[in-house]
């Protein structure tokens, strides 16, 4: 039967059967370490499910699956140092693990690699179609990236700017794993269209059931402490709807909490999430990532396949969205 | 009339042409300042001169020659970053001017511009070669950087590991622009290769010559101070040419002087190019460069061409490695 864990296990048997070079040995090995640091490895899977609406024969785009993980990755290791992040997937992210060049030289390797596995589709038009919805969704991932560090140092960031840069940052590749999987299958323009759609709402809901989980998650299914992003400042959806909404005194006590690391960690929590409870915060997210899911079905509901794997699609999304909530 | 500096007009006036996206503006504004700084532009030259040894419109060739500047712009950055260098061109490098992460990500969006200059060429086909020959350079570039940052930590580096460092580092760029120039135009295979030679072994010749001029050249000519390298202990053709052929106690001279920075100056560079002088590495260096350029324009010569464009290449070589020395 074909479900989700075939394709993750089509790809990890392809990912273990190309192998890195062996030398330069200080550029190739943290490469290697990363793309086995595991994950859901749902990029690839994306592509290799979106092959398989058009054609049978989905091991053809095993290359194409390998040219999103890989970029993925690339921009994990890059994300990482710009992020000070010491951690990647509960393991020492490659900066922290070898040092910031090998991060930054062993990262730009990998993005011409990513090209590199596109070359291998067979037919020089798709490979061209293909480059080019790369490089787009590449170029916004860069730009949704700059955008988040800018963020952090404005205070008049709006709902639709945030909504853009998770857009470019995290939805656009969603989006183009799916439309690299369709182009490799031949699929017509406009089904190819439709599944970018699909996966952009997609990503877009996705990004704002983790801002919801991340705060207001049942610690025991998420799997953390909630109210990471709190403590961390990290201003989220739920911050930005809540100071567009807040009255004065309201939003003075959210900058207050939002501007330091000074509070007793659970004291804030706390009181920052009473504050968006009391206005209604919680409902309101709930609501935008409903609005994107719709949309997102609307999309997939329109592509012309030659079986049922929409069914599969349809359920990934919801593991990756949340059922209840 | 053609000549170089025509070329080097075309290509100014194509950059100028070309502005980087506004937003976001910390993303793109190193990218402009960078591609603004000036230098000499040889690669885009090189490649829009390949092309015109094969057909006469060489303006189709100008997003091949913003593709290898770019992507030469892109290594700067980051080499920069991973070498620590302050200044680029007598002007502060990105991540002096901006910072280290502005210089990651302009660097990283710079390296995917030059994916979506190459596929502006007409033709998938083309596009399909030049994405797969630049791929192939592109790596090279990486390693090279790479074997260059791990032979300053290693002191048993071979002339020929010298040698494929700097055919990755250096050389690999030259050839390949020419090569993507020579595809562009539609230039038989058996071309492609022989410009790429010719390329490669001019690389190789002009960082020998580079490696001789600093410590041997007349310093009015060079217009810095004779010594730097040996000044900064970097282990040049000249040194780890010098620890092959030295004797036990040359050679713990060498090491002794090339082992820090306590040394005087002066004293220093002095007593390194008497050792150097007595083992004969001058004329060594100079016939090693001679084999590289006599490689190159037997390469040139096998060229199938459409005009007498050849000379202007055979004149940019020159002037590039040195007529005199």
């Amino acid at each position: 039967m074909v479900n989700v864990k075939s394709y993750q296990e089509l790809f990890l048997k392809y990912l273990d059967q190309s192998p890195w070079p062996e030398s330069p040995k200080a550029l190739y090995e943290p490469v290697d370490y990363l793309m086995h640091l595991g994950g859901k490895r749902l990029r690839p899977v994306l592509a290799l499910i979106a092959y398989s609406l058009f054609r049978k024969d989905v091991e053809r785009a095993l290359p194409a699956a390998m040219a999103v993980e890989v970029f993925h990755n690339f921009s994990l290791v890059h994300d990482d140092i710009m992020d000070e992040a010491p951690l990647r997937r509960g393991k020492p992210s490659v900066h922290t693990k070898y040092n910031i060049n090998t991060g930054i030289l062993s990262g730009d390797v990998m993005l011409i690699y990513t090209y590199e596995y596109l070359l291998q589709i067979d037919d020089p038009e798709k490979i061209r179609k293909m480059v080019s919805v790369f490089n787009k969704v590449a170029i916004k991932v860069c730009e949704g990236q700059q955008y988040d560090m800018d963020f952090e140092q404005r205070s008049d960031v709006t709902i639709d700017e945030y909504i853009e840069m998770i857009r470019f940052k995290t939805a656009a590749l969603i989006a183009g794993s799916l439309a690299l999987g369709a182009i490799a299958a031949g699929a017509a323009d406009e089904d190819v269209r439709h599944l970018e759609a699909f996966g952009e709402n997609i990503g877009l809901a996705f990004q704002l059931q983790d801002d919801y989980l991340d705060t207001f998650g049942d610690p025991e299914k998420v799997g953390k402490k909630a109210g990471g992003d709190i403590a961390q400042n990290k201003k989220t959806f739920l911050i930005l709807r809540a100071l567009e909404v807040a009255g004065p005194e309201q939003r003075r006590e959210l900058e207050k909490y939002m501007g330091s690391t000074d509070f007793d960690e659970q004291e804030k929590i706390t009181a920052v999430m009473d504050i968006l409870r009391s206005l209604d915060i919680p409902a309101q997210i709930l609501s935008r990532k409903q609005f994107y899911q719709d949309e997102a079905f609307r999309h997939l509901n329109e592509v012309n396949t030659i079986n049922q794997n929409t069914q599969i699609l349809y359920d990934l999304s919801m593991d990756l969205i949340g059922r209840e909530s």
